[in-house]
């Protein structure tokens, strides 16, 4: 590389992906669907969507993330519906707010079909090649390139190893676990990324020559066990649910009502830890050899032995990586331990006394960054152009990365076209939550989706993404006119119903009454609304049939926001007065590339931050560490006072006011 | 590694296979379905069976290959099978002799296919780890290790990197391209195996420090393309057979008559030519990166311009790399050349003029081994129980890798269970002129299967292949009782059918002269018999169905061998003798481990040779390069005179004789 008077082939797109896992994949999805040339780099066309760790899709909260995905129009969704071997929906037993969509998936077939999807779209290029510089045009290299010095640097292109230049307007990255990766099982170090894959050893130094700074983060994975060397007759057989839900809103539900797979519980117990405590000092985490930081909600198994010392034992899910294979995935006992460690340690497990490993526990060590650096539209702040999405952005889970590279791919598109980026707040979805989170706070470890990270989870639910989203996704330009029209008469269709439902009046006759004691509630003494039946704990929407006699024949996927709604309607009210003033300091906007040191009342540490950080509006503002509510109080001030001394900034910050102004 | 002071695990198999390419499936299935304990050890489990090059079985001779390899047990020939998505069988308008079938793969099929087999096969375990180090007796690495100074050096197990220990009585190598191997685009150079997988690196070391030497080869291949950036109008389309063929003797003919993909044909031109012309001192072959020797049968496109430089076109073959993937195999135009080169010579082929490429060509570089060094049974010479097969012993492709993997592991297996070896000569098996052709002639480059290779091809037929190998895969006790009786059976029914067809006499009547009139046959004018009219070319055993009114209803296989055997009588009796006479050479052993030096009338570089080849028997002394036919008298006569110089040698060369006396 770097031999510049080699000769070079040129090609030309409008996005750049880098990387094809699975932001990557939605990245290219995006851009090619919303009809820009898009070019997909990947180090192995044969890895393309690899799960690299788990073989599932979803659980908790991540379930929510895969529905708002599709809902947004991404592929994640419609994926594993194809290619699924078991599902679950998640804590049935509690609240609707925290329900989510879990899938086993068969590896090989998941990337089988997202490549092949990949391959199909217009517009959409893959090729295998490493990148190793990005190209702005600061770096003067097309004849075009214009800088002067102090201007911000803007995208131009990218440069491959094997010595390709391509010109383009936006580079996503989505670098993933690859970036100078190295695999660590105790004293065994290799330079690889994922699975003996090729590491990407170039890129990291030309982003850092262009003022990109990179920190190392880590991750670990357990090992794959032969499914013939284990005694299953002492674990716990985990069966899926008997009527499946797909995560995509377009599959058809009886399309995945398949015969399913299972997995299996065992925990570790106290020989297990023993033999874990006694090999710390061979564990290249205790040892010190790895530098980069592991995420605290997916430890390894000698994490949670130091952390979690009182307990005494740990579940460990065996789950299958595939219907084609006979490798199980040993869920919960990820590890960077020695072979000969991992080899006694696993033995300790009841049904592994006699497991035969096929590949080895490790924990990876790679370049990301940290997100802050971003935009919430995943744009890079000191960059146009330069886009990223996933792992690379200090993130940890299939589902986190793929509505990162969805977000950083549509607002890729949006900016080519000149359109206005696609931020979603907390209030609207857990990718707003996730996104904030990761640009506004300080994140010290991998960044895992969580329910309780949510404010307004009984709005952000996985059965009403597609009402919450869809029309984004349509205004997008990712949802089909069909699509939105569903959403649309849906939404109507669940106001009617609701409205209906609160009208219809009951008497306290023997039909209702029978009905009441059915299912085990109190008599009524006097007439009530259907909708007060729906709101007793032990009675439903659906049980409540018989004795609503002018019901109108609904599709479940209403009738199922009705029952919700009308349930949890207090909850929900008192959310959605929290939202509203959420909202109104959201839409308090701060304008771009500020001095906050040219307010005054500020402290030092606040000015400090805000500098860095340059928040879209005082809802931002006020979740940056560091800023406290008496300097969200000076913005404020502030930002009234601008009417008179700057109105021309306060009236691009209030277009609206600057409206009714003119009229 | 090399750290011998850190714990290892340690485990005991009777045989371990390094490498998961084609000969190490075949090996690794061999040893295990013999029942012994095997491990395969790979680099990437992902990465069973894979096809690093072109998506197809079988061809010109290869064919041959894997119908033997079937006939002895066996697995390439049943995986094909299921997933090959067109056939055809080639030369048909050729003699027998030359038939060749050859099937396009669907190459993520193939590996999932072969790789469920394995993970289902009893006995043997798969482990996905490097290998770095033979351990042998003399390393006295295990306590009950003895070696004495000037001792036969002995295999006790191997060391992987990641710490391992394996115990084992015999080692199957079968790296194939992998050891230290580097991939070469024209000025880039990267450290890794075929398609981005890891090198392996330490084995070469451990090898050599036991004294094993090794040598540098190299081969290639072409880019892969998107299928949707072709233009096919412009090419010719290739259909496979009507009436497709299974490879296996075991595949019911109904499960292969698919609905089958095309292959396109389209050429070289001058312009094509000029680019690679003008840019080869950019190949690092001829700029002299390369060290290894590469396929002179399998050349690269820029050595088909050099060396062929009248010719103003070649054949491009177009190939679909499967049903799922959009790429595309650009059979014929493997290359070294730089991207740039690459991607401007491409272009300028009929239906590529805006070819997008998605992986360049490259050429790869490996070590590996003169097989002179080996035994016809796959061992070393130097060293009990360290086999070797594939790519590894300096051969070219996918075929010629597993029939050497299927015969060194079966050898691997025999010895250990202290039965001869199965060494097949160059009468009964393609098999046996390829192992014969490695290990005593001098392979400058990779050694590619060609039928003009072998001596008595018109026996060596693909549709014979049951017949002459099903008994010793039998006695080796790879095949089923069933499979043995049908071939005794099916020998049965074709010789009782020939008898019958000599036999049958014709007349020169209305009936029989109508036959002859429709397929344009001279009339008889006297009575003849069957067979002989079954000899005139324009006529076959079918054709003559209605005047043959006491034909026994005969499956097509019998039917089949019965018109071969009739028709090409007089050049199989010819062959037949020759082989006869080539037997009885063969059949006279040379002493084991015999110093050549100790016969004064050989030449002194015949007994160089000799001392160095160590060959089994005259037949292979004769085959040596530097040995000459007054050599050979020479060692005849020694050999005569041993019954009075050295009865006792004499007799264990000839225990024949040895009975006979004692009788």
């Amino acid at each position: 590389m770097g031999k510049k008077n080699i000769p070079y082939i040129e090609e030309t797109y409008d996005v750049v992906v880098v990387g094809a896992g699975h932001a990557g994949c939605e990245a290219a999805l995006a851009c090619a669907r919303l009809g820009l040339e898009t070019m997909m780099f990947t180090v192995s066309v044969d890895s393309i969507a690899l799960m690299p760790c788990n073989p599932n899709i979803g659980g908790s909260s991540k379930g929510h993330l895969v529905r708002e995905i599709d809902a947004l129009g991404g592929e994640m969704g419609k994926n594993i519906d194809k290619t699924f071997i078991q599902s679950k929906m998640l804590n049935k037993s509690k609240g609707p707010a925290v329900h989510s969509l879990r899938a086993q998936a068969d590896k090989a077939e998941y990337t089988k079909e997202m490549r092949k999807t990949l391959q199909n779209t217009d517009h959409l290029s893959i090729r295998q090649a490493e990148v190793a510089e990005i190209l702005t045009n600061k770096d003067q290299f097309f004849p075009e390139d214009e800088y002067h010095e102090g201007e911000e640097q803007k995208i131009t292109g990218v440069r491959t190893v094997s010595g390709g230049v391509y010109r383009c307007k936006a580079v996503v990255l989505c670098t993933g676990t690859y970036l100078r990766a190295r695999c660590l099982t105790g004293e065994m170090i290799t330079h690889t990324g994922p699975n003996g894959l090729s590491a990407a050893n170039h890129l990291t130094d030309s982003l850092v020559a262009h003022g990109i700074q990179t920190r190392r983060f880590k991750t670990g994975t357990p090992a794959r066990v032969d499914k013939r060397s284990l005694d299953f007759s002492k674990m716990e057989e985990q069966f899926g649910d008997e009527r499946v839900v797909p995560f995509s809103f377009t599959t058809n539900p009886e399309d995945v009502q398949i015969e399913q797979a299972s997995c299996w519980l065992t925990y570790t117990n106290e020989t297990t830890h023993e033999i874990i405590r006694n090999n710390l000092d061979r564990s290249p985490i205790y040892a010190g050899i790895i530098e980069g930081t592991g995420p605290r909600y997916c430890p390894s198994i000698e994490d949670k032995v130091v952390k979690f010392a009182d307990k005494n034992r740990h579940q460990i899910f065996i789950e299958p990586e595939g219907l084609s294979t006979n490798e199980m995935y040993v869920g919960g006992m990820s590890s960077s331990l020695p072979e000969d460690v991992q080899h006694e340690m696993y033995r300790t497990l009841p049904g592994l006394e006699h497991v035969k490993i096929v590949r080895n526990a490790y924990a990876i060590e790679y370049d990301c960054i940290d997100a802050n650096n971003l935009y919430a539209s995943l744009e890079f702040k000191a960059m146009k152009g330069l886009f990223s999405g996933g792992q690379f952005n200090g993130s940890s889970g299939y589902e986190e990365a793929a509505c990162q590279g969805l977000i950083a791919g549509i607002n890729a598109a949006m900016e080519i076209k000149g359109r206005d980026p696609l931020i979603l707040d907390r209030s609207e979805a857990y990718i707003g939550v996730l996104i904030d989170d990761l640009v506004t706070k300080k994140n010290r470890e991998p960044y895992r989706m969580m329910t309780s990270r949510a404010e307004y989870r009984l709005l952000l639910r996985q059965d009403n993404a597609d009402l919450r989203l869809t029309k984004k996704g349509y205004e997008i330009g990712l949802i089909s006119q069909e699509r939105y029209d569903w959403v649309c008469k849906k939404e109507e269709l669940i106001k009617k119903e609701i409205e209906r439902v609160n009208e219809v009046k009951l008497g306290a006759n023997a039909r209702v009454q029978n009905v009441l004691e059915q299912y085990g509630s109190i008599p009524l003494h006097t007439g009530t609304t259907l909708s007060d039946l729906i709101r007793r704990p032990e009675l439903d929407y659906d049980k409540l049939a018989e004795i609503d006699t002018d019901r109108p024949d609904l599709p479940a996927e209403v009738t199922e926001q009705v029952n919700i709604l009308i349930k949890y309607d207090g909850y929900i009210s008192r959310q959605i007065k929290q939202v509203e003033k959420f909202k109104k300091l959201e839409k308090k906007k701060l304008p771009e590339k500020f001095d906050y040191n040219e307010i005054s009342g500020l402290r030092i540490e606040a000015q400090q931050k805000l500098n860095e950080f340059q928040p879209l509006n005082i809802g931002q503002a006020s979740r940056i560490s560091g800023v406290t509510p008496a300097d969200i109080s000076v913005l404020l001030v502030y930002l009234e006072q601008l009417k008179y001394s700057n109105p021309d900034l306060f009236f691009k910050l209030n277009p609206d006011e600057h409206k009714e102004k003119q009229e």
